[in-house]
């Protein structure tokens, strides 16, 4: 007979788990038959003897078979989807998913919402009024087939394991282990019923993953998980040394990808990364070579066809189309402050976790699951990384609703920047293809 | 401010937990506002990153003080006490506390109960019909004024850090970590207000410690920490690969203690071990040579004035003096088995866990902590590794008052016997000391 004890003390002692030993934990634990005492230490020990890829494995189905697995089999064509380990200032998907819809690929897009100094793309959708984020898996088949993307909010019936899992882990530092993450992620993203997944595992200053080496363990592990259950799968390492664009916060991060979408502004990294995660998106659906997608990717962001299925998607939604096709009409946060330089040169680092923690203090983000979001807060990153600056320049904006909050936030933010007297060297955006 | 998830990741990362993180999470957990998922993820964590002496240290002294720390300076002399780790057929303590008080040591003895296949000192002592372990601090000091010796059980003041904290990790599996070891004995052995603590480590297939560097290592901690509490405490390596004596129960062990120290009986391994123990003790106390300490030793056994100490601390704690004198009094098993040799030649080997455990199937011990003794059943060990044997003789005998449970455990017993054409190595009794 299988007991919790005899599983701990089995990864204690660095044996694998059998396929029905983590059925047999997981599934007693998700219907409250196996204490959190047990499951945390379990975890613990996951976190010093790993596991393999086997093991993984059998983890992750296990999971994503304790809800329910969406069947798209009747949506027609290729479904892929992104995944981001999460960034500051990340609004790729808002780009991505209209785009990839465009060059004829269903994108069902199940996102998260932000928790720490990392910002969630449901709550930035959700600063479009009346957007809806909680769909029935019926109306979520019906956009998807109609504007060829849908971007929802995780539904509750989503892998309840890793809900439950994810709150324990994060209150028993269990959260950086890599078997563990990747199997609360490729559960969910498998459980969407897609065909194809490109992961954006982000590694610097303001990603969980800091060293390069883990984040491209974790890549390996996710597509070899991924390719197990057959799907396509290709991981991009991306530099999260400093905020992604121009835009930190929810409503304004909005506003920069639809001025994008439209052509009317230019940000050479949300553009760089969207081509090249778009195109791979694409190229795993349609198998074509990547130099002939990209052409095609360029194209349909150029053409506005890519805002044409942002808009689709937004009404299908129930968005308010006002917001989207005149951003200025939200009311603007009461408060504006500056962050200046206080020397002269070129902008040398900046500390993207700082910034964001900075952002999340204004209340563009939460510090816990239950936190509320300010939709119209946020920062504006004017200088960055090789940038040249003078001394008293301006190169952040901070908007604020709350005046106590304006003045710490300006502060952090200040102290994330460095400086140099030479241009420094210019990052790797894309640091590595793993698939 | 201190909270549990920083302290968990601390350790996690192989930091070392200062005195205040450790009174936080020990008297948080021990006041109910740490919940048990928590501390099982330390428990695991420590596990895996050990503890310094100093972590252990704090953590010794923070248990302790959740309880009562018994006060014995007003009892004159010096108060020293003797812990094993747990074995089969163990009943030193029974020998050890009367001859050493004999000696003119005070001897406060707070022991355990049996648990799996090891027994304890308690339920030995209980099933004197009559006899009390449950006494009030009063009583306890009166008893051990008067007698010189006292042996009660744990009270529930005692050290309840450690309760909780056992009992949590006897279901986590994380016992067997040496600092976690190290912190539980010792903190109940240093709130008993003892001076001076002589402790056995058993290794070998009946005790906890099969390795001898395991045992080693934490025998060298528990001296350690006990020295930096100023005791003076010695430990001694012994041999657990066969079960102690000829007797394994509860009132069948206390015969044959009261034999041995009536001088009925001789029974070379109890006679030795009780004769380094018993020695080291009242050196620990006295100061004096262990030559001229161990003629003293041997003197107060063979005279009778053991048995006489034995008898006072007995009529002392309740116990009926006419089953003490006459021990046929006991109305006997109702079942007597017998284990037959299947060979002939010499008994190589017993596999001491095994026979352990079928003295806990008959209802020697307990596999729960709630479960019950029955005090008379048990097994008589007749031949020990070294003796000779011949084809069909009589190697245990097993008393129970369940016919169905004799079978299974004659079957077991036999299995835990190796046998070989030659005589084998005799085993070393006294492995080590450690002082």
């Amino acid at each position: 007979m299988l007991t919790p004890y005899e599983i701990i003390r089995k990864k204690r002692d660095g044996g694998a788990l059998t396929k029905e030993e983590i059925e047999f934990f997981v599934r007693q634990y998700t219907s409250g038959k196996i204490p959190e005492y047990q499951v945390s230490s379990l975890l613990m020990a996951v976190f010093f003897k790993g596991m393999s890829d086997e093991e993984i494995l059998h983890l992750t189905r296990t999971m994503m078979n304790t809800g329910v697995v969406v069947d798209l089999s009747d949506v027609p064509g290729c479904k892929a989807d992104k995944h981001s380990t999460g960034g500051v200032g990340d609004k790729i998907s808002l780009l991505l998913a209209p785009i990839a819809a465009a060059c004829g690929v269903k994108v069902p897009m199940v996102s998260g919402r932000g928790l720490g100094h990392t910002g969630g793309t449901i709550d930035k959708l959700e600063s479009i009024p009346g957007f809806r984020t909680n769909l029935s898996v019926a109306v979520y088949k019906r956009i998807l087939k109609k504007a060829g993307l849908v971007m929802s909010a995780q539904s509750d019936s989503l892998v309840p394991a890793d809900r439950k899992l994810y709150a324990l882990r994060d209150v028993t530092a269990t959260v950086e282990s890599i078997p563990l993450i990747v199997s609360s992620i490729m559960s969910k993203k498998l459980a969407e019923g897609i065909d194809a997944l490109v992961l954006d595992i982000k590694v610097g200053s303001g990603a969980f993953m800091r060293n390069l080496d883990d984040a491209r363990e974790l890549a390996r592990k996710m597509v070899h998980v991924g390719q197990l259950f057959g799907k396509k799968v290709t991981a991009y390492l991306t530099n999260m040394n400093q905020p992604i664009g121009r835009e930190v916060g929810n409503w304004n991060e909005v506003v920069e990808a639809i001025k994008i979408l439209r052509g009317e502004l230019a940000v050479d990294d949300v553009f760089a990364l969207t081509k090249t995660l778009t195109s791979e998106m694409v190229c795993l659906c349609t198998g074509e070579s990547l130099l002939e997608t990209e052409k095609k990717v360029v194209k349909a962001a150029g053409s506005g066809a890519g805002y044409e299925k942002f808009c689709e998607m937004v009404h299908g939604q129930g968005g308010d189309m006002r917001f989207v096709e005149r951003p200025d009409k939200y009311k603007k946060p009461k408060f504006v402050g500056e962050v200046k330089s206080s020397e002269s040169g070129y902008v040398s680092s900046i500390d993207a976790f700082k910034l964001g923690m900075a952002a999340v203090k204004i209340g563009a983000g939460r510090m816990n699951a239950g936190d509320k979001v300010d939709p119209v807060v946020g920062v504006s990153v004017l200088k960055k990384i090789g940038d040249r600056v003078s001394y008293g320049d301006v190169i952040t904006v901070v908007y604020a609703n709350d005046s106590a909050r304006m003045k710490p936030a300006v502060r952090e933010i200040h102290s994330a920047y460095g400086f140099s007297e030479s241009k420094p060297q210019e990052l790797d955006l894309i640091i590595e293809r793993i698939g």
